[in-house]
């Protein structure tokens, strides 16, 4: 083979640091601390605060490749610990908060965390484990006042830490294909999944991110993830935006609607990210106490399906657009944009709509594809449902001390996403359902999520999950849990029926309809169809 | 090393080529033929044709790693060869149409190129090298008559060719660090000199100017690379205009700036990028028979800098800004450009102008520094002069068969450009000089290209090359070679002189100046100082 010539030139994530600091050293990080007030500082403070942590993990022992937990919310300190870790060659594992105290253990255990970053504000969730963590070092307090009582027998605090260390630290990594960060997916079965990130795909996945067609970061924007860090490393907003030189705004614990709302307005925030159920409380808040949002050139939603209703009411409502993204752990995770294109100007705001509650197309560097049950591709006409698959060099390989099975990863080198979905001949893509969340009825299959999305279009439902339960004749069908809103008064099931009726196959009208006074969730806020399906699960709706 | 988990996806031109068909098949590559009509056709078409392409290099015997010229101008014929050569895993080398038969011959030789693309309208030029080039197999025309005749022993029609293979293709790169480009500079001093990039240096490049904060391409986008084809892969624009949805108009041989006004005003096109001179000569035109041009986001420059007086009258006179960029063959060719920032919004006009014609920030994945003659890094002060080096997966690492020499590359691992600059604290670069250019006087540097700016902001000045001439006493001494406007009548040296003391140091000003027709230029239209420097070697004016 004939080489090119070029440097090799390892793509690490000290060199995003570095260049977020050379060239924007005066661009800021706003953090809403526990008390409610602002932290601010430049990217040159937590350029040089990043150096000396450099230091205090050397100094805790830390070695190249080891794990680093942090269980924290979004605030500068986190920020710190998402550049230093992996900068410093360690692994930087975010623990989600939400998880249960077994379910954080046996991650811990797997993932062999050596120290871990604890925010003290979260120190009672996180004084269950004591007993269950044996191998884990040192806890590191983030946030924590002096004295402040732990069941944990070594603890240090952050701040002690860096002002005992030298101020200056040399990168060390020099291999791109090194391992920085480490994210567990929580699985509707068996046991959480750790997805190890390299310095090659996080500094991809930034370029990937910064796009014009993408992300379209630049120093005009001030950039809030309300994602959280410890999910899905906060949509890598924390590098792409620095490394394009956005300001940073971190909203710490205060994820109320009404301080969102706030500092969305306080600070001029033009780019919000969060997960739907965010937006659907704040929509409430801007319908009751509306605000000046006309800065906000994007409101970012991903990691569920956002309603279409909701977004056509906050375009038509507030003016703000929404922007529908879809990625996943797996995925570092940005996989795909539903932005506008110019052919699509013509169109009526409802058609306009309709597309925006796509999940968009896969951006420069991702690549999809649906496929039928023998794995041939399937066509790209909008309508054709298929299994969606994923490849790019920021998706992932396998899971952390798993070997590779087909039920994740085809022979020809795609991860099957669990997703089903359509693509249209833009290459928009319309995610119909998770593969297990299919209703298979008499042989054909109904999508639980879109009759999810009909029923949340009614005037009188706010949030709606369809499950599958088990019926004899055929074999599952449909019901609907439905939550009503606070003025709907008393609402018969076939009053929904008859609305969904002119939308959806008759085959699909759920026939069975509980009321709810909320769904259960995930940890990420997502609908928790496995409680539901638990409770559910002979056929008996009282 | 605990190795991240991801995907070993290679960065290869196909991946780009697949992204563009896929999402953007109904964009549009408009050529202006050589009779002067437009071809259209659609990115669909293009990709189509570039797979036939494949089949075409296959048949032509072309091997993984075989070199494959092309000389022609930009149209939509080679940018199939941009995408069909690399694709099928041989190397693209792009032949300057603007050399001496000499410096082509030595090229065409040194790289071994196998099979050479020729536009029949350049057939007169290329049929120089008949009795040069004996290890060249065949000639391939595009643009041709049936019947042309050529002094070649070996000549084939790419239409014919096209006709007789198969539409199908597959590509088989799967290493990202296999060459796919060829790219010699036409160096002052010695042979010509080779750049061979590599699938992911092209890769990354083409990420890098689609970032928001770089070249920022988007399906809004009609971009037209003026820059040629043969000259530092026109900048990377027809990639990069393609990842992104951008529709390309091609000119052509039509480079007059009467035909390039009618085509930006006609195609709507929003990005013209080329050199210089072609603006210069437009902006006369623009004065005479104004168009509109609202359109137009940015006028894009490069390959040498634009003089500030210019920059100002785009703006000023038409709307028109001017988007100042510097780069490199040896950077791909993607250095820097000068966009403005939030904070300089409020800046005066003057002093936005002024920023405008600095070279501008390095984009996302290019670092620069500077260095003294030690080889110490100097500050981002805006004053300090160093030389300028810089790294990234996108520079080079080397020139093609040439072992790599401490002139060109640092002990640890930057590239040295040549060139002479300060950063200001912005990380604004501007080049003062190229190293060899500086007038040494008296123990003190002269910046030459300073002096020619001065001296082209003089109404009746319309372009002015300053070199460095022999001097008993100061050792070096500059002289001004000085083009006048047509109506500028006759002019004395002193009042020149008169205007540029208030602008420079006392010790810099030219006391000797020549009045020329015009300034001598190289292949890609610089001032080409070599021939002034032999002209003027003995220190004698006449």
């Amino acid at each position: 083979m004939l080489r090119g010539l070029m440097m090799d030139y390892p793509l690490t994530v000290d060199r995003l640091l570095d260049h977020a600091y050379k060239l924007y050293p005066h661009k800021r990080v706003t953090t809403k601390q526990p008390d409610g007030s602002l932290h601010r500082y430049s990217f040159a403070d937590l350029y040089h605060r990043v150096k000396r942590l450099g230091n205090v993990l050397h100094k805790l022992g830390i070695n190249q490749g080891d794990r680093v937990g942090t269980f924290a919310w979004n605030n500068y300190q986190h920020l710190e610990l998402y550049y230093a870790i992996p900068c410093a060659g360690a692994v930087c594992h975010t623990l989600n908060i939400r998880l249960s105290t077994e379910q954080l253990a046996y991650i811990i255990n797997h993932a062999e965390d050596k120290v871990i970053f604890v925010d003290a504000t979260l120190l009672p969730l996180f004084s269950k484990l004591a007993d269950n963590i044996p191998a884990v070092e040192t806890i590191v307090l983030i946030n924590a006042q002096p004295g402040i009582e732990t069941p944990f027998p070594n603890v240090l605090h952050y701040e002690d830490l860096m002002a005992q260390v030298e101020a200056e630290f040399e990168w060390p990594v020099t291999d791109e294909r090194q391992a920085m960060g480490l994210c567990y997916t929580s699985g509707t079965t068996g046991n959480p999944k750790g997805v190890l990130y390299s310095h090659r795909s996080l500094y991809l996945h930034t370029m990937g991110e910064n796009q014009a067609t993408a992300l379209a970061f630049t120093p005009d924007d001030i950039v809030m993830p309300v994602v959280p860090q410890f999910h899905a490393m906060a949509w890598g907003l924390p590098y792409s935006a620095m490394f394009a030189g956005a300001d940073l705004i971190m909203p710490g614990l205060h994820l109320n609607p009404v301080a969102l709302a706030d500092l969305i307005a306080d600070e001029k925030i033009t780019f919000p990210a969060g997960v739907p159920t965010i937006w659907t409380a704040m929509y409430q808040e801007l319908r009751a106490n509306p605000r000046d949002f006309s800065h906000v050139r994007c409101l970012a939603v991903g990691g569920a399906a956002m309603p279409r209703g909701l977004i056509e009411a906050y375009e038509r409502d507030f003016g703000v657009p929404v922007l529908h993204a879809w990625g996943m752990t797996e995925l570092s995770p940005l996989g795909t944009i539903s932005s506008l294109q110019p052919q699509h100007r013509q169109l009526s705001d409802h058609e306009r709509w309709d597309l925006r509650a796509k999940q968009g197309y896969p951006i420069g560097g991702v690549e999809l594809r649906i496929v039928n049950d023998a794995g041939e591709e399937l066509p790209w006409d909008g309508t054709t449902v298929g299994e969606l698959q994923a490849r790019g060099p920021w998706v992932t390989a396998g899971y952390y001390k798993v070997e590779p099975t087909a039920e994740h990863f085809t022979a020809d080198g795609w991860f099957r996403t669990g997703d089903v979905a359509t693509i249209n001949h833009e290459g928009y893509l319309g995610i119909t359902d998770r593969t297990k969340d299919l209703v298979k009825s008499g042989g054909e299959w109904i999508s639980s999520v879109e009759l999810e999305n009909a029923l949340m279009g009614h005037a009188k439902v706010t949030e709606a999950a369809v499950i599958a339960i088990p019926d004899e004749r055929w074999s599952e069908r449909p019901l609907a849990c439905v939550v009503l809103t606070k003025d709907a008064g008393e609402v018969e099931p076939n009053e929904l029926l008859e609305y969904l009726e002119p939308l959806v196959a008759k085959f699909w009208l759920p026939e069975r309809v509980v009321f709810l006074s909320e769904i259960p969730k995930t940890s990420v806020g997502k609908f928790d169809k496995k409680v539901l399906r638990a409770r559910y699960a002979n056929g008996e709706l009282s």
